[in-house]
């Protein structure tokens, strides 16, 4: 009975991904108990074997793991405010999207209830949770993730833990999301201009494939160049690149697209120039994002 | 002797790029005469073999394949024309960026003098010419592309000839580009973020990775909603973006830092939700970008 091996662990939320928290513990044998404010939205996990807690209070007294999958920090905050003492000596595992500083209100919540922090950023969808490749990103209380890390990995394979501040997972993952909406925005756009033209992003991609696995390179190297603070370059220096983004603005314009997208990268590239940075790497942009 | 099997080429100017275009035919053994405007800055070509061409005209004489690399179409269409009468039955392969129609018009002006014509995109920096790695997309002239296949793939190992129409090679040039900045821009932002915490790209890096790399598979899943025209999706949806970029706006804001980049993402999605796409994948922006 792998049920009698296996840690207990509280999940309160059962939401979308809450849901798909509980089920991937129970998938893999962990004695589970849910809270949820809407107690029908457990009703599935408890028919997969869940056990229902009737309060908060009671959800968290079943289990030493409390895991919480919520809309929000305050909701966080208010939901475990609500268990009292009964948070005295649990871990708190919290999974709750939100910007750094509320992260970090829940956790200093939880340690003056005497219970250990962690914050879990998940970066996949719902059905994700539970694949060898998704990604939760945690913070807070190491020996906490040292000990709990077998049930943590339920979530994700490549669960991974990148600071003692539980600030620091969530800027994480929106440093991964910031880098895809510029990915997707890009590439939108190209799809864009592709398709004023009759050309199918099949088609561009069966021959640009090479080229855009080639840029995966790039992050290191111009991230490398942000953490010296070295951005002067031999080639393909910041004056290099303007004509070619001229060149998308004029093309864009001339197809009725938007050109608000390639402006943007235009007007930074120029500032840079004007700046007398058109010998370095694009890199040197970092500093006009630093600047609010 | 290798230089009596290979053919003949001409390469027009000696820029750096055309510097390293005529540089990998002489490594090729390609017979390579030369021309550029000022003369002296085809030296370093001439001392490793090149012949140099006293007028355009007797430069394109000399090759039937007839390579131009110059700053700007305007320039390669002015320099074809001084080659006169010598143009005909050429194969003239224009490697000079520059917008769509651009291409075209040069294009017309070759067929017009009866030579064939190839326009390249090179999606390398000059010391990448020649590699096996390197990309140049082709379009116009299939069978001279055929014909001179082998030659054209001493510029770049991953040649590739992507539509009979030469305006195209420069619009997946573009795309390429496009999506390119939209990635380094995303991650710049995102450097600058992790900055104002202290956190370097190469510890972010070192945990994000599999969450970098797996937003390549993104490219051909997005896009295949985009030429299908299908954007519905049931997991993560526009909706489920916005909270997520609301915290990163937020969180930038907080610290300081420009929320240019990030208001732009959101105010895409704000502008899909107010029209009902909230249920669609993100690939339904590229509607927006379609809008000029």
């Amino acid at each position: 009975m792998t049920s009698e091996v296996e840690p207990a662990v509280t999940v309160i939320g059962s939401g979308e991904m809450g849901s798909a928290v509980a089920g991937a513990f129970l998938g893999g044998g962990h004695p589970t108990t849910v809270w949820n404010r809407t107690a029908e939205r457990a009703d599935a996990l408890v028919s997969r074997g869940a056990q229902r807690a009737g309060t908060v209070r009671d959800a968290v007294l079943a289990s030493r793991l409390v895991v919480v999958s919520v809309q929000g920090n305050e909701v966080a905050r208010d939901v475990l405010d609500a268990a009292g003492e009964a948070l005295s000596g649990r871990v708190v595992v919290n999974l709750t999207d939100g910007p750094s500083a509320a992260a970090r209100e829940v956790a200093e919540f939880a340690a003056a209830r005497d219970a250990k922090y962690l914050h879990g950023q998940i970066m996949t969808i719902a059905p994700g949770i539970g694949s060898p490749d998704a990604v939760v990103f945690y913070g807070g209380a190491q020996a906490a993730y040292d000990h709990y890390r077998p049930a943590l990995e339920r979530l994700g394979g490549r669960s991974a833990f990148v600071s003692t501040d539980p600030g620091v997972p969530g800027l994480y993952g929106m440093a991964v999301h910031g880098t895809m909406w510029g990915l997707l925005n890009g590439f939108l756009h190209a799809a864009a201009l592709l398709s004023s033209e009759g050309i199918t992003t099949e088609q561009f991609l069966e021959h640009a494939d090479p080229s855009l696995a080639a840029l995966a390179a790039f992050l290191p190297m111009l991230g490398g160049e942000v953490d010296r603070a070295e951005h002067a370059t031999e080639f393909g220096g910041l004056k290099h690149h303007l004509p070619s983004i001229d060149d998308l603005v004029a093309e864009s314009r001339a197809r009725g697209l938007d050109v608000e997208l390639p402006a943007y990268s235009q007007a930074l590239v120029n500032r840079a120039l004007d700046d007398g940075h058109g010998d370095d790497s694009y890199s040197r942009l970092v500093d006009y994002f630093k600047r609010g």
